[in-house]
């Protein structure tokens, strides 16, 4: 008999869970957070790279900005325990300001409309303004839809990323 | 008799010399980049530090930012060797687009209408470009006129940096 995990066909799909979801800490879920979120950033990176080079330039990545400063990692679940969406947050001192400043590094969910996104949002500012984060900052691409969803939510445009070919 | 640095009123106020400038490495001048920075950045800080605690977070966010990639500076001079300028760059991996992206992390000039910071931009990017990057990348604040500056060099706006008070 096998005693692993169950079957996945035993539960419901996680659209139809979802709703019932819940903000845990992140940390045990930390494979499942960067398998999605390599997957999810493919789609904006404008790099054509292979399969094998672009596993290894995420991993160099992530593991530069886990380099410096306090991070913390929310994730929403459903009532079994499923991944759902994560937010990674990150407090260091701003390079403009020089004030403790929370970064929003990355923030994802597969199920939308149901308000895990916002959840976990507010979950990492909260935990933010307790660390004694005087501000939150993040980047959004000019051609992203969640610059208007993040609007909504009181942040306010600040800078400019520019960029040029060379 | 004294035989140390020529006294400074001998030589003509750099406002005279500097339409001679030239770019020269600027590793040599690492210390009058940093001070001149470090005057120049307070006026673009929100933070209310006293002298003390703003000289020390400026240096914690310099150590930080020299903590990872390729980092070069280039300067400025006029015919006596006399700092005008700086730029620093720095080749890393984009967190977006996971290819060698140069940033321009600080460019200044103290005297302007010369095209002195042209000068600094174009080595910067010169220099860039043989190491192998294929953009570059730079943060300007929304309402720094550098932006137009900028654009006037076929920069383009990327992205947005927002921000919202905790």
């Amino acid at each position: 008999m096998f005693l692993g995990k169950k079957p996945k066909e035993k539960l419901p799909p996680i659209e139809e869970t979802a709703k019932n979801f819940r903000i845990v800490d992140g940390e045990p879920y930390l494979d499942e957070i960067f398998e999605y979120d390599m997957d999810v950033s493919r789609g904006f990176s404008r790099a054509e790279l292979s399969e094998e080079d672009y596993i290894s330039a995420y991993s160099r990545v992530i593991n530069r900005l886990l380099a410096h400063g306090e991070h913390k990692f929310f994730v929403a679940v459903d009532p079994y325990g499923r991944y759902l969406g994560h937010v990674w947050v990150c407090i260091m001192e701003d390079t403009v300001d020089f004030v403790p400043t929370a970064y929003i590094l990355d923030i994802e969910t597969k199920v939308h409309g149901l308000g895990i996104g916002s959840a976990l949002l507010e979950r990492a500012e909260a935990w933010a303004r307790e660390k004694g984060a005087s501000k939150v900052s993040l980047r959004v691409e000019l051609n992203n839809p969640a610059l208007e969803w993040y609007k909504k939510r009181n942040y306010r445009e600040r800078a400019f990323i520019l960029e040029k070919e060379l």
